[in-house]
């Protein structure tokens, strides 16, 4: 019997839809035994391609958005408060992700579910890497290396290199993004699509 | 026993996802003995506003739309072809559905769901007023008398004025737009939450 493919999660910290989306894909990805693996990038730098902006900063989208984010939360009974200043750029927390990852992929993600808590439903500032170390040393991870692998020149071009693979190689311009057995979905409101593909085996 | 209100239906005749909408929506809105009023609109008046484009226009999300409209049909299962020439400016159309609405509406709703077919299904030019007109003549008009409607000062006028009033009044910024009890969804793939809004009466 061969392993199911993992359902691989595009992610920006800072993308409310994204943090919706981690949480929904759970239970979705257990029921069909299938792995999740978590992979942050930097959602501007699609934006950049695509000329798209934040959702909040389009006139009328933006203030439809902010209600969506917020209904769509209790929706799916998550905790959520729309931080007051967003976006947030969030490479340091990315950038410590992936270091988490080299060794611990498991504590990764644990420090990424943390990570967007303290946004979302604390209202942290996550770009602040002091902040993004304390998250750092609650799952149990040492401080000082903490800060030392996010500021190394090794680390930096790792995410660099992977942010490139994600939005070039894979053309990932949104978040959430889910890809499983090569198909596609994007947004946290693809979810249930992807949920009767993998039961159907497609359609 | 007060009428419960009906779902405001705003689309525009170019729109994949409002033609995936319209047939989404009825079997929703009959379950709730909700009336479904359409309204077509210039999507077009709403992108200037946003500085937002037709989605198969972006470099990455274009692609994936068209893999989305596509999956998305099949997963409704409705009929669904992308038509080689998209989008199209189908103010005929639109202009022609006013005047019908004003002494039948639901000959008007009738006439809308055949000319989104014509398009969606047969990959009709619905930009041709002839085609359009055609498509009218089927459903039973007079086509001199419809002819002259699309093209009266007056039907143009009146059409200007209900795109301002649900571009800026309404502030509906795509299709498909729907307004039930004061509450916005927007999209095909919010139908599932406003069910759920009219079976809860909110949450």
């Amino acid at each position: 019997m061969t392993m199911p493919g993992p359902i691989d999660f595009y992610f920006d910290f800072s993308s409310p839809y994204a943090y919706l989306g981690s949480h929904v894909i759970g239970p979705v990805a257990e029921k069909h035994g299938r792995a999740v693996v978590w992979h942050p990038f930097m959602l501007g730098i699609a934006m950049q391609g695509e000329k798209t902006f934040p959702l909040t900063q389009y006139p009328l989208k933006g203030d439809y958005s902010r209600m969506d984010f917020d209904r769509t939360a209790r929706y799916h009974k998550i905790p959520f408060v729309m931080p007051a200043d967003f976006p947030k750029l969030t490479l340091g927390a990315s950038r410590g992700f992936l270091w988490i990852s080299r060794e611990d992929p498991e504590k990764a993600v644990e420090f990424a579910k943390n990570v967007f808590a303290a946004y979302f439903v604390s209202g942290k500032d996550i770009s602040d890497i002091a902040i993004v170390a304390d998250i750092a040393e609650e799952v149990g991870l040492d401080r000082a290396a903490f800060m030392g692998a996010v500021q190394a020149d090794e680390i930096k071009a790792e995410f660099k290199s992977s942010v490139e693979e994600t939005v070039f190689k894979k053309k990932v311009f949104g978040a959430p993004f889910f890809i499983v057995d090569g198909e596609r979905f994007w947004g946290a409101d693809r979810v249930g699509q992807l949920d009767e593909w993998l039961t159907r085996g497609g359609w």
